[in-house]
């Protein structure tokens, strides 16, 4: 069994961003954790999940709809999402998501490469409403694309916004992308389909559950470089998804508004505990956002050795494979670096110890320093 | 003459906040600069006005309409004012007042002890002017007073918001106490009156122009512990209160918007700019203010002698005049502080070199270490 076919296993038994699994799968390699799931080892609902798992009827569905599984070193895999690994959990979830459906003309990580959410209250005004039209509109005339959930509102607001400037858009639901959810939204997410991406860590027929809205935000805040609030009341989703930007070193951002609505409670709180900085137009956005090509700036977080790297060697650090090895000719194909420069590169990540050679030649990532833990 | 006779006769002919007359009387003292007028020394326009000048229909129109004259040192002296002698020039303006008319029945020195100062546009939108007369009316239920200018908009709105809840507030004026700018504010400016104060700088008589605006926006700024903008368009006279307030150390908020309202333009750019916090109710302006007593934070300022002196020992260092020395039975009456506890005072206060005494016994401000600057 690959490792793709073991992600995508996983992906329909477990429950995404599960710390416990996600550790196992970042230390074993997620072939190793499935098969172990499979001959028993491990929390009992998940072997009996496993050992029922066919994963047939999820393909057959996945194809009737249209959708692709995405998983890490893929082209189409965002970048940003490698930022999820170091991330604290928030609410018991935490790591990067075993695989992406995505279902849709576009491609997610060019899409992804400049973007933005824009977020907030289901129940909007149409003072916020009309701000997130505008905002995606006129980001997406600058070349950024607007990510945001799938719910009434604010996300529905900045997808038209983007549609009636001809543009793609990403909308990242918490259900499977064969749902509609909510039902009414059937015929936007169509038109997302067209030229953007739906997205999903949900296998085909999953149901939005609560626990799947919070971990959905946590992809939003990882794929764009800046979060933008548009409206929110006192308890709102939105704040989720700010924390979860705020864990991963993106700039927030918040929209003033009256300080008689209710809708601006939480933009306003953001700005004042400087949790957020306040925008009042795309220009303002725009400037939040790093030049083409470079990461946001990361003024709370640790260094990286990646920090450092030209694209090029980015390209090829991504493409060595999170478990097992790939030969320099598979690294340079899946990179799209040139054969005689991706060796090079190569050499001078292992320099730095970024990536080693095994015996048999393959390049692939150093072991982890840090204890093992046990395989469940 | 005496020192408030000639501070009285100079701000009768000479323009307030103009750097080298504060410099020279905060040198040489009131009486001298006067003195050196009259007698022919000192630039061309000064010595001919103050020559021709006469104290008898400037008293006569300041009593007919009620007027008194404040000078440093007397117990209604806001204490913020003395912040002034530090700071830097705004346009070309500098320095403490040399005395302010006031005409009301309320007490300055009392009434700005604990103040907010709420500014903004003249040509306010329907929501500034709510917000202006609300947070007026709130502060004032908290036993904090308004201080505002006499303008159409935001200035008449905080007032009227004060005097709806049967609070005293603060006018600070650009013109003699006898006029009124606007015109049409005669009725409100009478109400002001009646529990409030009424303030300027300028003598019976004058007129308001551009510099003097400009001049009065930083006794609005000195005067107040915190300086609220509620709605000011791009360019605004709000903005140069704000200027002082920055100059002076004193807390800057704003209140927030719509976006697409002219009249949040600056709010929003000063809250981005990180001049001023943002706050959307009283409560929020009230968690700025110092407590009871103490001054503002000055955490861009430099320390000063007086920042660790307790309320007595501040109380009699006040009370020593600018100029000229005082005995200590003198110093106690102004200060009220008894005989005993202010003789020990004045010796504390003599070891840490923040006054002496000079060989006819009396107490007075150490001279100044600068080099003379000559008198004109």
């Amino acid at each position: 069994m690959s490792e793709r076919a073991a992600r995508l296993a996983l992906s329909c038994v477990v429950e995404p961003a599960t710390v416990a699994v996600t550790e196992q799968v970042a230390q074993w390699g997620a072939e190793q954790v499935w098969e172990a799931l499979r001959n028993g080892s491990g929390p009992e609902p998940l072997t009996r999940r496993a050992q029922e798992f066919r994963v047939e009827p999820v393909v057959a569905r996945a194809e009737a709809s249209g959708m692709r599984f995405v998983v890490p070193g893929d082209p189409e895999w965002p970048l940003g999402l490698a930022d999820l690994e170091g991330c604290e959990p928030v609410n018991d979830l935490s790591g990067s998501p075993l695989g992406l459906w995505v279902r849709g003309g576009g491609d997610l990580a060019m899409l992804a490469r400049r973007s933005v959410a824009v977020v907030g209250a289901r129940a909007c005004s149409a003072y916020g409403e009309t701000i997130a039209g505008e905002l995606a509109a006129e980001l997406s005339r600058s070349g950024v694309t607007t990510v945001s959930g799938g719910a009434y509102g604010i996300d529905a607001a900045a997808h038209r916004g983007c549609l009636a400037s001809r543009s793609a858009t990403v909308a990242i639901l918490a259900c499977g992308l064969d749902r509609s959810y909510p039902p009414a939204h059937r015929p936007l997410f169509e038109r997302i389909a067209e030229d953007g991406v739906l997205v999903s860590e949900f296998p085909p027929g999953a149901h939005p559950t609560r626990v799947r809205f919070l971990g959905r935000n946590r992809l939003i805040a990882a794929m764009t470089q800046v979060t933008v609030i548009v409206e929110a009341a006192v308890r709102s989703g939105a704040r989720n998804t700010v924390t979860w930007a705020n864990c991963l070193n993106r700039v927030v951002a918040a929209v003033p508004g009256s300080i008689y609505s209710v809708q601006s409670y939480t933009p306003h709180r953001l700005v004042r505990e400087a949790e957020a900085v306040l925008v009042t137009s795309a220009a303002e956005v725009l400037e939040l956002l790093a030049p083409l090509g470079r990461g946001v700036p990361r003024a709370k977080a640790e260094r990286r050795a990646t920090d450092d790297f030209s694209p090029e060697q980015l390209a090829v650090y991504e493409s060595v494979p999170s478990r097992g090895g790939l030969s320099v000719e598979e690294l340079s194909l899946r990179s799209g670096v040139p054969l005689a420069v991706c060796l090079g590169i190569l050499d001078e990540l292992s320099e730095q110890g970024a990536v080693e050679q095994d015996e048999s030649w393959q390049w692939r990532l150093p072991r982890r320093r840090r204890a093992q833990t046990p395989l469940f």
